[in-house]
């Protein structure tokens, strides 16, 4: 068996270019997860995912315990058995969704117990529960049970927040039995308090977690705050573990925090904006659905190796999403999710030749172009 | 370039085996074609469509001239290139889905005027311009326009109809530019009344088509009755020609029309039933909604070589149905589609060995059984 582990393989400024092992594969890091929220990467078959590049997927379990619930799953041979993903999987802990999604929350120091969005049953969620509905699930990386704290919130909610996230981490790590290539993360918690960022980042080392994740951010601070508690808290999570900053972004979003020394992402933003006619180009970003792509015989994105952009024009595209064809989400999520992988391979490969500035800049002026010139 | 054309390589009983030569390749007949209808096979890639055996699609002229419309069709290299489909397409006439889905229809000896269903736009269809549409278009095989006599009718509408259809397949004949590797089907009338198939077949034949289709079954006259209808209407049509029954129909109905002599069908049965987690096997159809599949860790069909049946389990497909993931129906469609072609592949078979009434035999057998057995 493989053990579970981050290899830093060079750096760039604060960024790094690194690899994990896991007991299902190797990931190359900076490294974007696409979501596959239900045990399934919404319109796309686990090939077609790879295709993408993706070397590692998130799974949600909040989702996954509610329906098809953690033991069928166990039962069905885990998440990657059961639909067909054979890479790492990574699985947050369920902390987030209770709150964004659950009803009737009640909140105590053992746990969160919830009503169920579906049909209103009723489940408790506690750092043990959570560690061991991801055992069942078989996910390569486990998110310890955090409380993520809502944005805007006083530095005493924050605080108070904090403590308890703290307290569950080191009960998530009690609760999480060490298996061969698998591997247990921390959440640093503490809002806009850059204090309370080391704190955490202080209590969470303190119990020792095989990587760290920054959470609590993009949920409404704006991008210079998120990158001002990126400059403070990366510098002091440990070198030899992986960061992931969770639930981010916007392609620019992943640029910016690569270049602060961020390793790993997720985030809805290519498969959703997908469904919805939203297509991410080197460019910028357009609306498919726009008249001025009804007659154009183009591509999406001339440069892009997806299906969308190889075997389809703009035009057709454009018909699909106006004529609410599945094909339509189906193309535009493939092109989104290829573009977030060649937009992390693109990064990779700056960080390895040393020239992660320049190819920053190069892409902000891209994007400021906002798509190709009009027929 | 090849011309347009059937040769009738061997039979079994009324069964034909043959095969029809078209500008964009050739196809194996007895041949289901899957439905297109806006320019897609709803959920599946032009390469999926590829993989389940499919030869030849079916396109709706109604539904591209509302939207994208013929013209810009036209200008985007016709529904092939549009829809990156380069083996044959045919398109039907239009004719149906006016009287089904149209608003504020006007029926005249000249043409029909509707309001489209989808912003009220005025359109006129005449035999001429659905001959237009369909060059448009560059379908390989074009359907005259005709009246879909509903059922039921009496022999009085139903005759007045058929007079109608017969005098727009001579005007659809007039519009026809012949062009090498193309063809112009006709379309057999005349509701349940035998000697009107009769007088239809003459008139039909009298003015000279490429291949007949059969109109007006499974509109809701029950299988014995379209059986009988058939009995009697394919022994008349010349045995030089392919034979389509339009709009046909469940697995049994394929069966049976194949040992009466039919050489193409067309339905929305495997890609809509796929949607609605409804799967066809060679045990019977099933919903895989039903509880009972939800931790049954076999394949829909373990005989089946298409993605849903080889990649996952009947649990897996049931919990994406459940979350009404678009996973589900991608692969009930995958599935379906992979199903009715595996029919038509061993009917062909069948028909080459002399074994198809053996064939047929099995079939019901099988069917009748309903699914698996019970884990």
């Amino acid at each position: 068996m493989t053990a579970f582990g981050y290899t830093l393989l060079g750096t760039d400024g604060a960024a790094r270019r690194g690899r994990i092992a896991t007991a299902h594969g190797t990931i190359e890091t900076p490294a974007f997860m696409p979501v596959g929220t239900a045990g399934t990467v919404k319109g796309m078959l686990p090939d077609a995912v790879a295709s993408t590049g993706a070397e590692i997927l998130l799974g949600n379990t909040y989702h996954l315990m509610l329906r098809p619930g953690a033991e069928r799953v166990a039962r069905l041979g885990g998440l990657h058995r059961m639909m067909g993903w054979n890479r790492p999987i990574l699985t947050d802990s369920g902390g987030f969704q209770v709150m964004s999604l659950a009803g009737l929350r009640t909140l105590t120091e053992t746990a969160v117990t919830f009503r169920s969005h579906l049909d209103g049953t009723q489940y408790e969620l506690s750092p043990e529960r959570s560690i061991e509905i991801q055992r069942l699930l078989d996910a390569d990386i486990t998110m310890a049970l955090d409380e993520c704290t809502p944005h805007p919130a006083t530095r005493e909610t924050t605080e108070a927040s904090l403590g308890l996230s703290m307290r569950w981490a080191a009960r998530s790590k009690a609760a999480f039995q060490p298996q061969d290539g698998y591997g247990l993360f921390g959440i640093v918690q503490g809002g806009v308090f850059l204090d309370l960022r080391t704190r955490s980042v202080e209590a969470l080392t303190g119990i020792g977690f095989d990587g760290y994740a920054v959470g609590g951010l993009a949920v409404g601070e704006g991008q210079e705050t998120m990158f001002q508690v990126l400059d403070h808290t990366a510098p002091l999570l440990p070198a030899d573990r992986p960061r992931y900053l969770m639930g981010v972004g916007t392609p620019a979003d992943l640029v910016g925090s690569v270049q602060r020394g961020i390793d790993m992402f997720d985030c809805v933003m290519p498969t959703r904006s997908g469904r919805t006619a939203q297509a991410f180009t080197r460019y910028g970003k357009l609306n498919i659905r726009n008249a001025r792509h009804q007659d154009d015989p183009r591509p999406l994105d001339p440069a892009c190796r997806c299906p969308a952009c190889t075997q389809f024009t703009r035009a057709y595209l454009h018909h699909l999403h106006r004529a609410e064809e599945m094909l339509g989400p189906i193309l535009l999520t493939w092109h989104n999710l290829t573009y977030y992988q060649e937009l992390m391979r693109d990064l990779r490969q700056a960080i390895e030749t040393g020239t992660l500035a320049h190819y920053a800049s190069d892409f902000h002026a891209a994007q400021a172009q906002g798509d190709l010139p009009p027929l």
